[in-house]
């Protein structure tokens, strides 16, 4: 069986934890693991293969969790922009054996109990097996207005329903016979090709062309020009509600969306005063709370039921409760084109990343780590001088034409307009600290002569 | 006259803005001054001298703070150990002409009214004159039952109360005739010391000895044996409750000790959200907190009548009117040995002041902020190399016998157990980026041949 992996997500609604670039699927939330490496490691055990489909900006992200977590066995299908779950899926199973079983999942949800969840996913495979388009339906437990809704007898489903009001939603929960539409599948590549192409024919030859016309070197590029002639919908809309080829399996497995830090919040660990997040914190007569601060020393005076959440550029205070304002935070910082909204202080690249660990008016200090058998483009600049000094691993530094290796606690210097690399051939990450200093420190002041990213 | 300017505090109620080496009227709290810099800055028009007592940790603070605001007439007494403010202005008087009248002033306090504040101080001056111990008197606006109270008629106190108990202080505030004891003196030097002699003798005599076994090398030094023998008394106690020559002056000039978030809070402007502190909040219904955070991003949701103080190490959340109780918060740390209650991430040094930025398992960064014509020890270290990077002013670098300058962009490498020190000989700041690389890299592993200040 091979699991499609899902990573769509716009990181709005856990801010600051999550940036535009850095969304929820990607943040070390539990035990310092991602909901992304969390998904694989649940389904490692009956998936022998994982297919990614992204987008470019987290190609890297996606792959270096996934090496992370030990999954080695994985292709990723990079889209250069959404159009929801019908396409993504439809360009995943073209890379697929027809006959094949896939287990289709979003990599940002929660599931808290594995027996549970593996017990579903052996029933969908067999309604798969039997040419069925299965689906997963969660209990309610609350009267959601968020979520999709199915109406179920059995395993047969008897309809979709789109996210209802308050009412309607208490009357689902009353009846017994719904489900909410967990956004996980299971089927045979084909027979979803099939359905695709009966019920949403414009979504299937788009999407057949552009996957034609794609090109694989170690990941698959979908082209631009042709990912934007795919009509834009999701999987329910345009196969689910019209196929009578489907069916619904029971998941009561502690599924969570972490569709906001009230959400999350359910979903960690309290302490005896009813406190999440943060062990270390300073307890004044306060409980109720969820702190997440990078391990920072935080001290709650007389506080109840916050969601308080400390980043080294951006601080959150929440009243429980209102977790889903936490977009319109976002939105006001995407009006004030504040930067903040997009990245962290740490910045990912695909050859590792850096921290700016200090600017100051005509310089910039920045911790930079490597992975393993990278390296950075060959490059110059036309505005700063950077410092070197390794302080863990081996650097292989090219300078011009000279190329040295440079252990912890040895450094170097490159001019401006010096062309220059850095490598790791090394096994372990190489962190260096550089200082920069000239009249402009821009990211963008860097003339790529070669690059293995295609940057 | 004389201003004797008493820097005690221990940091504890602000906390962490303030620490133990950076108490309260350090802070810079209003547009970027310290209480201690307005101290100095509302009686530059009255007095002529400054003689600061402090404690030898918080020298260099309090004459870097001076002279960043123009103060050049400044006498400096160290006190080893706080004896409270019987001895300390003792000590004071004894450095000074016994006609000299002396304006003695607490440096953690706020005065919003200048020149209410100047016409008390012109009032009290009168009374000086006249050979009367002048005590400042601030009408209550709340049966506060923190502070001392003085039950007067017109100028004469007809007591001294101490700390009431909330009905008593009601009735004082009903009676209309009694003033909250601000702290704040002004007499002849020579009065003062006649009226301890007289009332307090064995503290007179003690200070004497003390006083004259103590060197002035710059600043005034008192020995740790000589001072741990005068007996601590506060002057209210020791002279103002048994003198017969005490007259007060009112002063209703906006007066605060900004004992507490929630004093600092009334005492700061307010915008249109009844929100206080930082003014780029990201604001989603929140209204009536204080929020100080060093120009970080703080997003509120639903958040009403909190103090939230954010530091780079540490963050405070704490309901207004709880204020009182983020003493409890630095118990708890003390209890811990946490020394999060001690320092800041920024410390300040004789010579001016560094930042650790980042710490990993063999490296330590660090920021380093040289002022204009101080120099750091002759040293060396046993287990760290050290890498600098100048990126503003001009270095005057020591390395084994050789002495070399280096400009912003330039760098140089000093190896463990060689000789070097770091010196600024330029009218600007020099600052560095300093990499440590080394098995330890603690503050005590540090050898230090010839020292400016003493260490």
């Amino acid at each position: 069986m091979t699991n499609i992996v899902l990573c769509g997500g716009s990181g709005t609604r856990l801010w600051p934890l999550s940036r535009k670039l850095l969304p929820k699927q990607f943040v070390k939330i539990f035990d310092n693991k991602s909901l992304f490496q969390m998904t694989l490691e649940r389904n490692q055990n009956h998936a022998k293969k994982f297919l990614i489909v992204t987008n470019a900006e987290q190609y890297f992200l996606a792959q270096d969790q996934a090496l992370a977590q030990g999954c080695t066995a994985i292709d990723i299908i990079l889209e250069p922009v959404g159009r929801n779950t019908a396409p993504a899926i439809a360009l995943a199973c073209l890379d697929i054996n027809p006959e094949e079983i896939v287990l289709v999942t979003p990599s940002d949800h929660l599931i808290k109990n594995a027996k549970d969840y593996e017990a579903s996913v052996a029933s969908a495979v067999e309604f798969a097996k039997e040419n069925y388009l299965v689906t997963f339906g969660i209990l309610p437990v609350l009267p959601e207005t968020g979520y999709g809704y199915i109406h179920f007898n059995n395993n047969d489903v008897i309809a979709f329903k789109e996210k209802p009001d308050r009412k309607t939603a208490e009357e689902y929960i009353d009846r017994g016979d719904y489900y909410w539409n967990s956004g996980m599948f299971c089927f045979k590549a084909g027979v979803y090709l099939d359905e695709l192409k009966k019920h949403a024919p414009e979504i299937y030859e788009a999407s057949l062309y552009a996957f034609r016309q794609s090109q694989k070197d170690g990941e698959r590029r979908i082209r631009l020009q042709d990912m934007e002639k795919i009509p834009s919908n999701s999987i329910d809309y345009a196969v689910m509600e019209k196929s009578s080829k489907v069916k619904v399996v029971p998941c009561n497995a502690g599924w969570s969306d972490v569709g906001s830090f009230d959400s999350l919040h359910e979903d960690m660990e309290k302490n005896e005063n009813h406190n999440a997040g943060e062990k270390e914190l300073i307890n004044i007569n306060s409980s109720g709370n969820l702190v997440m601060a990078q391990g920072k020393m935080v001290a709650l005076v007389d506080i109840e039921n916050l969601h308080i959440i400390d980043t080294p550029d951006a601080l959150l205070v929440c009243k429980m409760g209102s977790g889903q304002k936490v977009k319109n935070v976002v939105e006001v910082l995407n009006q004030k084109k504040l930067q903040i909204s997009d990245t962290h202080v740490t910045i990912y690249r695909p050859w590792g990343s850096f921290t700016v660990l200090e600017e100051g008016p005509a310089y910039k200090i920045k911790s930079i780590i490597v992975n393993p058998g990278k390296r950075l483009s060959l490059q110059k600049h036309e505005h700063r001088n950077e410092h070197w000094v390794v302080v863990n691993g081996t650097a292989t530094v090219t300078i011009d034409s000279e190329i040295k290796t440079l252990q912890p606690n040895e450094s170097t210097y490159i001019p401006k307009n010096v062309l220059h690399r850095l490598e790791n051939k090394g096994e372990s990450s190489l962190v260096i600290i550089e200082v920069q200093a000239g009249d402009y420190l821009g990211e963008d002041d860097i003339i790529r002569v070669q690059d293995d990213f295609k940057r």
